[in-house]
């Protein structure tokens, strides 16, 4: 009896984790579409099919990752409950540490190898960039709910605190695909985190600490023209 | 006349200052000998009679880009001064905010292309390890002279507090690497390193926030073993 074949989305994401995989071994250099095909046990060809070039690749490789980080996060987001009860240590330093073992080590990888290559992509790094805004608003939401009184917070704290969160937590996973551990366990995510907090509300009454993404937008452009 | 034959160490110096220069618009896929002769302007083969393989290449380039660094940071300092005098903005923060705008952006862009490619080539782990912990160690020795009452602190929380000062620059330099600026100024960091400061030492008095070095090293090894 022939093995059902996967509808095109089914198949797509075969592929799609295939190249993950690839990416996260051999690194950018070393992902080809017949690897893919030989790395998802699929017939020769089959990835050149459903991906033409090497950016329609990377493109569908970084939407499955987009894809993957935004429902665990969303899972996150879920358990931080709007009745405002929290647990220690949170959902999301447990998320942050899982991220430095495998399986999702790899993704971790994975990004970063695709972030690399963005920066002469410029498709691949809109879509790069679409993700990262979703995920950035999704984690403010998260801080409102964890963070004590954090509905009563004004929204440029939040999202100073935001930025200055998310720019470590950048840099742990970096150092965690490089295999530098200098922390390991959820809770002393935690107290760093908090730790940022309480040096970042204190500084917030003195004015911004980081720019608004509006103001990042505009200079951007600015810089373009 | 004949122009003046460079010696061999000056010669190893302008190479690596090319390949460092393609790394960081071409990224790692696009680095060959060939490219590097070009783009330094000498003759066809030079590179290779120098760096005989890739990977002595990129050996080459990260010693020179920890050459680099060093001497950056060496400069800041001595500029924090023994006699304790401390100027707002922080050298160390015109430093970071310099890494993040040409000339010194090609430095940032082509480091983060080697510690990728070092995930797969164990010797260029090494040299870069040894760099990171050079830097690491200047690193504290500048906190323990621009923090107020620096030399009372204990080890462990100068070491906690340059953990995380690291792994959020760490953060900041990737975010500087792909063009999202999210601060400009050195003050503005100044005032994020400041605020990450306060939370951090209020929290020391908990216990260690991050693995000792020594206790990292040893774990890297049982994962080996």
């Amino acid at each position: 009896m022939a093995r059902r074949k996967p509808n095109p989305v089914e198949r797509r994401r075969e592929l799609c984790d295939a190249a993950i995989a690839l990416l996260a071994v051999d690194g950018a250099k070393g992902l080809s579409h017949l690897k893919v095909d030989r790395k998802a046990g699929v017939a020769d060809g089959t990835t050149s099919f459903y991906f033409r070039t090497r950016s329609a690749l990377l493109r569908g490789v970084a939407e499955r990752l987009a894809e993957l980080d935004l429902a665990n996060l969303q899972s996150v987001a879920d358990s931080a409950g709007a009745d405002g009860e929290r647990s220690s240590p949170s959902q999301l330093s447990v998320m942050v540490i899982q991220s430095g073992v495998e399986p999702r080590l790899s993704l971790t990888k994975a990004r970063y190898e695709l972030t690399m290559q963005a920066t002469r992509d410029p498709e691949l790094a809109a879509i790069l960039r679409q993700s990262t805004d979703a995920f950035t608003k999704l984690h403010r939401d998260i801080l409102v709910r964890l963070m004590p009184h954090g509905a009563d917070l004004e929204p440029a704290v939040v999202e100073d605190l935001s930025n200055v969160t998310l720019t470590f937590i950048n840099g742990l996973l970096l150092r965690f695909a490089h295999g530098d551990r200098i922390i390991s366990s959820p809770e002393q995510l935690d107290d760093i985190l908090a730790a940022i907090a309480v040096g970042v509300l204190k500084s917030s009454k003195k004015g911004r600490l980081t720019h608004a993404t509006s103001e990042r937008v505009l200079s951007e452009r600015s810089l373009q023209e």
